[in-house]
């Protein structure tokens, strides 16, 4: 890609062409050497853009109803004449969810609206629905005008501490249910979560719901809220049956305020970049053994002696590593 | 800590000395580099002790039981004169699990018995009860002559893939309940599991798991078990109430003859010291620059540059990953 097409790229991100949105974050999302070099150099670019806009992740466990509720509240966000785009999970990929009985597109009717987008995550990617391209995507979808990204991830481990690590606003969807569900549900879960919502509050469910919302309250109470002068809410909403999607918006929104006024919002943000410069400087090391031909080559031949018990893979892998700062040593 | 320190460290180990155990996985955990000097001594010597053993994983998601569920099986694996080990989730580390109403500790009574050992995992550690250490405390526990290690980790995302790197056997608990909840089990924890089994199959829920493993079994069907000629059973179960605990042993110990009569247990193990090639090797690469005084230092300063919204973080992580490697260059 010449350096006049990664410009026409540009120029149809800005205008909102869905289809150079989309060949926008295969790129980034692309393992290929070349692809890297050409994301780079469009990331640089689109990074000096000027944007305004709100990062919220929705978490939650499977079957939370996590993309039902996205859907739902995608049509309230509309009314106000944001545009929204989700970086959605995808349901075939493994790991990352999705039903098991036959899987059907997701948010469909938001997907048809025009002032949505909504891309699903990399298929082949085992982590619940981020990973290190996402920030780059949301970089793309921001300067194609985007005001509000929503990041749908599964509630545990590391897709969960990479979608915190780059959303303003960390939204955590949950089933009603007390006792040995609120006993299972983790603290980890609720010590980041800046708004609860616990879904489902329909039919048989509606009294437990309520139940849940008041143990969740009172589990709450022990903790400190990572968000300065913010008590975090804990509302129930049925993303089925539309009900106080509206007040999930509202809270949403006073808490976009709230972060815009206190100056947590940049705060936050700049915080989040540091921790991206870390995560960068490692990758890029690593890209370095990875690329290199003899390294990969002496790696496998390695591999293959690993049966000999006499053989440590700790000391395999230092040695590999002293070899090949050695052979940078030697360079000039 | 001295050659003979560690020598002397080696033999209580041998003799199954409960401190000098701890001790040795405190070690392995520990991120101070003088510590890891002696942790990699360590390990390499214990590596060339003949082991064997056999390596369960215990997922699920938080609530399904897990650690009521290990207390049972403990003791069922007891009747057979085994001696064993668990690796357990820390009930009062962040996004690990426990319960938020008070915590209790875990498997108490399992804990009292001479033949078994538990250890929770490292505290700030925040991906479900497994990371790169576990693998070293298999290594001491299995030269300590414990013949079954269970590891206990939380079913979604980073723990989970890391927990199936390391382990023989993989075994999913589940909650019993139909409809909403299978539907939100996620493909991949099915796709990963070797022995599927419903726990809480007692009181009011007798009926639902019934159906559940019904579920189960069926949705099985559609996949392919990872183990050759092996089809993934589906049990239910009561920890609670030891009902069909037993049963549970049973199979496993099945699987375990029929993966040491195919030939399975010493492949899959030789795969896996593949993965830990590769993982240990970017990790001693990343050492590089984590010990690295003037790059860390560099690294601080470049940080606080950053709200410059000309920067961009790509670049400066290439640049800094660019000055390092010419740093290296120029050395003799």
């Amino acid at each position: 890609m010449k350096h006049q097409e990664i410009k026409d790229l540009i120029e149809k991100i800005k205008y909102q062409d869905r289809k150079a949105i989309a060949n926008a974050i295969t790129l980034v999302e692309s393992k290929k050497e070349e692809d890297r070099k050409i994301a780079e150099l469009l990331i640089n670019q689109l990074s000096s853009i000027e944007k305004k806009s709100i990062r919220i992740a929705i978490s939650g466990p499977p079957g939370a109803g996590k993309s039902t509720f996205i859907e739902a509240l995608g049509f309230e966000i509309l009314k106000e004449n944001r545009n929204i785009a989700v970086l959605a999970i995808d349901p075939t990929s493994s790991l990352t969810g999705g039903s098991i009985l036959g899987d059907k597109t997701r948010m469909e009717k938001l997907s048809r609206n025009e002032n949505a987008f909504i891309r699903p995550s990399p298929s082949g990617m085992n982590l619940g629905g981020v990973n290190r391209s996402t920030r780059e995507s949301i970089v793309i979808l921001e300067s194609a005008g985007f005001d509000t990204i929503l990041i749908e991830t599964v509630g545990v481990g590391q897709a969960e501490t990479e979608a915190f690590e780059m959303t303003d606003i960390f939204l955590v969807l949950l089933n009603p249910g007390a006792g040995d569900e609120l006993q299972g549900i983790k603290r980890g879960i609720i010590e980041l979560s800046d708004i609860l919502v616990v879904n489902k509050s329909d039919g048989d469910l509606e009294a437990t719901s309520r139940s849940t919302v008041l143990d969740y309250k009172n589990a709450l109470k022990l903790l400190k809220p990572r968000i300065n002068d913010w008590k975090v809410p804990v509302l129930s909403c049925s993303a089925l049956e539309l009900k106080n999607i509206d007040q999930c918006w509202i809270t949403l929104s006073e808490l976009r305020k709230h972060l815009e006024k206190t100056g947590q919002l940049i705060t936050n943000r700049e915080k989040q970049k540091k921790l991206w410069l870390d995560k960068l400087t490692k990758e890029k090391l690593i890209e370095q053994i990875e690329n290199d031909e003899d390294f990969q080559n002496e790696l496998e031949m390695i591999k293959e002696t690993l049966s000999d018990k006499s053989k440590s893979v700790k000391t395999e892998a230092s040695n590999m590593i002293e070899n090949f700062l050695n052979k940078l040593r030697r360079q000039k």
